[in-house]
């Protein structure tokens, strides 16, 4: 019997050749036409909502293939209750990301937010602030791949960024690491307080009113982890007391970010539309995982290449 | 008779002081109250076009530091038929301004412009372009201080920056270099073509038609020289028609750029109001070359420190 790859988006048909080698008893399919076709559909690339079928009784999924690294928005009990393996494609993004970050803070550093309301209003108005990278004291709020690729940029950029994960545990490229239960405590020292970490129960809403309160009025807080980790109203409050002084967002609680979101109305603030994890050739550096996953997956049932662990969520 | 310095702003009292010590016979001032106040200025801090009187026959000026780098507005052949030396703070601005380099273009790889747009619209809108630093041919006119400067940055961040300089000659941390002679040859090459040459009558409208015809249909031109380098009309029309794709503009021939500027209506143009030269704590590093030139005149009127070729203009 056929079984199907159902994927959310297609590919290049260099990379449907390698598939087809791989595993030449798989077809790659966008699109399910039959009833009866959810019961072949053995492996999935992305996931959507009215995949339901897939998660039925008489369902046949073995192994779910994220396209992104964040799997929060996934059914993990689901999967973890019917055997279903789930790999990310975590290791793609971190590049970008660390890219995306570096740019933000450099847009504060350097007048570059000013310069946008300038823009806006056809106004010339220089900004008050200039700040050098190097004297900034950056946390980086989870120390994982990302987090550790921006580390090393910003370390060879002549700063000593410190990092916060689970333990406090030591991770290379960081000046100094402390554990999440501590971070209350230390964020009044930082300038620029960025959040990674994936979204968990745990992490849900752990940027909230005392929080902010906690950080340094004239600190930027960065997000590009996920939107339900930060109490956004309780943000949005901090930005219109200027109890922060700034705050650079791509992921949001509700996305896409509606028109009458009051998140638009405020002058310090950069809005970017869940863009930092975008990359050049993202084809080529996702199939490197997948196809090697399939391969492995063909001969054993098993999978090789960054596996979730459905209970932790990351 | 006590003598003038004579400043266009006002310094910090631990650098006036500092001045005191070094040049008991000198007096700080920043106006001038009575006519006969002209003749007792030897150093200016500075120039403004109210100073006139200062190029009179009867004016005792030996000496201009500047607080720019760039000295094109100044009046060089009459300094330099008065025998005034003249000095600049190069050296100063080139973190500064390679780091304002470096953030336009990141924002332009990783999407930032159309997110600005968008914040600027209330709109989530995601870029459909986005790059990777490394692989961006890149290249920097000017291989001055703050070329290297930029030069070596980029090439920590793992590109490989290309130089023109008037000769050709090598350059530390350029991939290679060119003649300058040869710009419009190369340029077809690049993504990114940066401008970071002082104004001259060599350098005057050097960006016209032609050269931005020459340019790529897809690449980004940055100005953060002088406005004048550049015509602005050929840049306008090259942006409209979008023969070239992006421009990031620091620098203008008309400063600051009226509402009415044709330019502020693109969308394809990131304006910043002269900031890439904005320094955090600029007085201890301007005073770190004026002191050192202080004290030179005050025992032999020579300076020391960043003297302008008068002729040359840099």
């Amino acid at each position: 019997m056929t079984k199907f790859i159902l994927s959310q988006r297609s590919f290049k048909s260099e990379y449907l050749d390698q598939m087809k080698k791989i595993a030449p008893q798989f077809q790659f399919i966008t699109e399910i036409h039959a009833k009866e076709d959810w019961e072949k559909v053995a492996v999935t690339i992305g996931w959507q909502e009215e995949w339901q079928p897939l998660l039925a009784s008489n369902s046949n999924l073995k192994w779910v293939q994220s396209i992104s690294a964040g799997v929060d928005y996934l059914p993990l009990n689901d999967f973890e209750s019917k055997n279903i393996l789930l790999t990310n494609a975590k290791g793609i993004h971190k590049e970008a990301i660390s890219e995306h970050v570096l740019t933000t803070i450099l847009m504060r550093l350097r007048g570059f937010n000013e310069a946008a309301i300038g823009q806006r209003h056809k106004k010339w108005s220089q900004a008050v602030f200039y700040g050098k990278l190097e004297e900034q004291k950056i946390l980086i709020i989870g120390t994982g791949q990302i987090g550790q690729e921006l580390a090393k940029t910003l370390k060879l950029l002549g700063n000593q960024p410190v990092g916060v994960n689970t333990t406090g545990h030591k991770v290379a490229n960081f000046e100094q690491t402390f554990a999440i239960s501590q971070l209350k405590s230390i964020v009044k020292q930082f300038d620029f307080v960025i959040n990674i970490l994936p979204l968990t129960t745990q992490t849900h809403h752990l940027y909230d009113a005392d929080f902010f309160n906690a950080m340094k009025h004239t600190a930027t807080f960065v997000n590009v982890g996920r939107g339900a980790s930060v109490d956004t109203n309780a943000l949005l409050v901090a930005l219109q007391k200027r109890s922060i002084a700034y705050a650079a967002l791509d992921v949001f609680e509700e996305e896409p970010l509606l028109q009458t979101n009051p998140l638009w109305q405020l002058d310090n603030i950069l809005i970017t539309p869940h863009i930092a994890g975008m990359v050049p050739h993202f084809q080529q550096k996702f199939m490197a995982i997948f196809l090697q996953n399939l391969t492995s997956f063909v001969s054993n049932q098993s999978v090789v290449k960054n596996q979730v662990d459905l209970k932790k969520g990351y």
